[in-house]
């Protein structure tokens, strides 16, 4: 297999590859932090290589897995074991300086992991480095002021999306085999989606999300970024989303060729108010092809999806300048705050006790309605898109959809917030490619914990539609 | 026993002779609606008397009583069985009006009970009609501007506290057996001290707040008044307060005349700042009254307390404005609310998100210490004075402590929000009365769901130093 065949590689391919010895660990991570070493200034996807702390965590790991079998100091543990991945930047890491993207904590490092870091270490997985995002979270460009923008390994002139861009574009570009990023209103989804991997929000509080710099208590949520639906799976069952933890456990879901039987749900409301016409036309085509493979597809109204938009903002606005308040950052340190994320923690400040409380209400009645709605007619998921638009450019600040402009860090938001709210999961695979080459996401969101139909659906569908196109680098 | 005995005796008492026939329950309710006729006019403790509905109540809680033992019909509901009692008109009851002292509610009648007005009905109390309280319970005089002002029984140019002040002065002057009534602030517990008899605010949750009109629902809470902790017992048994509700349980706690090895806590912060010297100098003579039942009283340092005050009005502020936006009344019908409660309502209006949510995090580190503290220090109750001066007068805007000035609203608030904030039990009894003869009250600051305790310790007291004396009418 040529080196960029190997970077591009699945979660098992590498896995059975180590376990027939037909490949090393340690050399494993050495291409890695060749590839970051020669990409990474072109695409900035990394903020932190932890190089050094890797090689020692990876030769740990080949020690063991390569110990002979009944040997003392032998251990297996499971599909991860060796396999390199990042983080994103605003997850602790001891001793790996955690910025969260920004100024503020630019000399940070922790003094102990994030759970999830601890549940990735105890399976084997390798550290590579921390990857660059949104300043704080809280933006959708990953075009950070502090630390460079990450680029679009698709195009470089356009954003990866964000705010976990930085975890996109090294997944989308072969700089390691997946990540764990954030989600509030759609920073995992979103940065999936325009550069064209799997990114999977779980339902709310299914993934720990302690030793994570906040942004809204009420909508964050953690989970994977990766290449396909089988290496999310290995990667969310590591972090405690599928079920109990068992790292050892090689099994993932078992997932069928046929949707046969599946009921899907096209939202009569919002979702398709407002999506460019190239998106439209491809996810027409998707449809069409989840009915091929026996998929049932069928309108279901839900009123509430309307409110949805702005009472995630009314709700994650507060939290986030609360946040920054308490810990004394903000207003006192405004001035090393980008001026995006400024303002928007200036808005945080501005919303009303009672705005934030009556949005929680109709968090609540969404919550209700949603779930109900879906339970009464059958449904296993919403099918949707990702995002309304494809990658915008880097100085895109509005986009034309029809005769009319739109914000583009609104658009971008849009179809990823209902989940947030619902607290339910959504994941957003590939789905195809713009007649200029970039890439397009299908959106599922089921029902509250139902994060193994999504994966089914989504796989059965990525297996009738591979795709082998990968980012000229 | 006279007819004025009778109104002042207990539920006990009552049940007893209900029991021996030497009392009919239904004479009794129309010796309560006589005294109800004669002295309301006076004290305005009732908004309205519901005589007929009453005396329909009582026949059939009597013929079932009656009934010869064993015959069909027969039945015994317990001590609360033909008992005439009040409630506070926020509590909906189906078919009497419930006003919440509003003039916006002045028409509304429900279509059904309040989840309390069920399980009292259930336990066969008679309903005599809804107590006057201050608008839409936010407030402390009770000083009511479309109603009138409900009356200190003590002294009829003062003030019986609020807002449950209609229930408080009705049984004071013996116009019903008990009431229940809400706190939110000191609700209950206030006019039960101004009006020298016993209330109760339960733990957050364990009595049912369905089917009132709310103020705060992070702080509100239903709690009963009566003219002692066992009437005040036997009315928390009925609406669930004391363990799963079992109307026919005659058991009243346990209680002892001793109160040996019983730990009370004094805080050092806080609660002793500001209290008037009549009214510190009758705490200090009931802690030694305490200390000869045997109690130990040990100083307890709670640092936090000094932030309940503020805490407590950024939770109840935005929590209010917003339940009297969704309702529609606010600020659309601004104008039909007393002047006061607009300016309340305007303030909620103007709080921020951020303070609020600052204000939960505050509350929820309270608990915490307030718990922590008292476990580690195998401290029952804190003992404090319910409120810091007596009854005032309802021209008194402020009143003087020391050399100071101050608002006699926040005074009145002030020593019972911490029990709010924190969402534990606590309880007012009476403690003796002032030189001029105003009564006082003695407030009991419990654990979590620990009401037993704060009503045995109570008893003791009220048992060591019973009162005869009665407002002359």
């Amino acid at each position: 297999m040529s080196d960029a065949d190997l970077a591009f590689a699945s979660i098992e391919e590498i896995a059975r590859l180590f376990r027939k010895r037909k490949l090393s660990p340690v050399e494993l991570t050495k291409l890695m932090l060749d590839r970051i070493e020669r990409l990474n200034p072109k695409l900035n996807t990394y903020i932190t290589v932890a190089a050094e702390l890797a090689l020692r965590q990876v030769k740990k790991a080949e020690a063991e897995l390569f110990a002979p079998r009944g040997r003392r100091g032998h251990r297996d543990r499971g599909p991860l074991h060796g396999i390199p991945i990042s983080l994103k930047d605003n997850i602790y890491t001891a001793g790996i300086r955690t910025t969260a993207g920004s100024r503020i904590l630019k000399d940070f490092v922790p003094q102990h992991d994030a759970q999830v870091v601890v549940m990735l270490k105890e399976a084997g997985a390798v550290i590579l480095g921390k990857t660059n995002l949104h300043e704080f979270a809280y933006g959708v460009t990953t075009n950070n002021p502090h630390y460079g923008p990450t680029r679009n390994p698709w195009d470089p002139s356009r954003i990866p999306g964000g705010s976990s861009g930085g975890s996109a574009a090294a997944v989308a570009s072969g700089l390691c085999y997946g990540s764990i990023g954030t989600d509030t209103g759609g920073s995992v989804r979103i940065p999936a989606s325009l550069c064209g991997i799997v990114g999977l929000k779980p339902t709310l509080g299914q993934v720990s999300g302690a030793g994570i710099i906040p942004l809204s208590t009420t909508l964050d949520c953690t989970g994977p970024l990766a290449r396909s639906t089988r290496d999310a799976s290995i990667l969310l069952r590591a972090v405690g989303g599928l079920g109990t933890p068992r790292h050892t456990d090689w099994s993932t879901p078992k997932f069928s060729r046929k949707l046969k039987k599946i009921r899907l749900g096209l939202p009569k409301e919002f979702f398709f108010d407002l999506v460019s016409a190239e998106v439209q036309s491809s996810f027409d085509s998707t449809l069409r092809d989840l009915r091929k493979l026996g998929a049932q597809i069928q309108q279901i109204s839900i009123p509430l999806l309307d409110n949805t938009e702005d009472a995630g903002n009314q709700i994650a606005w507060p939290e986030a300048t609360y946040f920054h308040q308490q810990s004394g950052w903000f207003p006192a340190r405004s001035e090393e705050y980008g001026e995006d994320v400024c303002t928007r923690l200036e808005m945080g400040a501005k919303t009303s006790a009672t705005v934030y409380l009556k949005a929680l209400a109709q968090r609540v009645r969404f919550i209700h309605e949603l779930s109900s709605k879906m339970y009464d007619a059958g449904i296993e998921a919403l099918v949707v898109p990702t995002t309304p638009i494809a990658a915008p450019r880097f100085v895109e600040e509005s986009t034309s959809i029809g005769e009319k402009d739109y914000p583009t860090r609104a658009l971008l938001l849009r179809l990823n917030r209902p989940a947030n709210l619902a607290g339910v999961p959504a994941i957003s695979i590939p789905c195809g490619f713009t007649a200029s080459g970039l890439p397009l996401g299908l959106q599922l969101i089921g029902l509250h914990a139902a994060e193994l139909a999504l994966l089914q659906i989504a796989h059965t569908y990525e297996l009738a539609h591979p795709s082998s196109r990968r980012p000229s680098l």
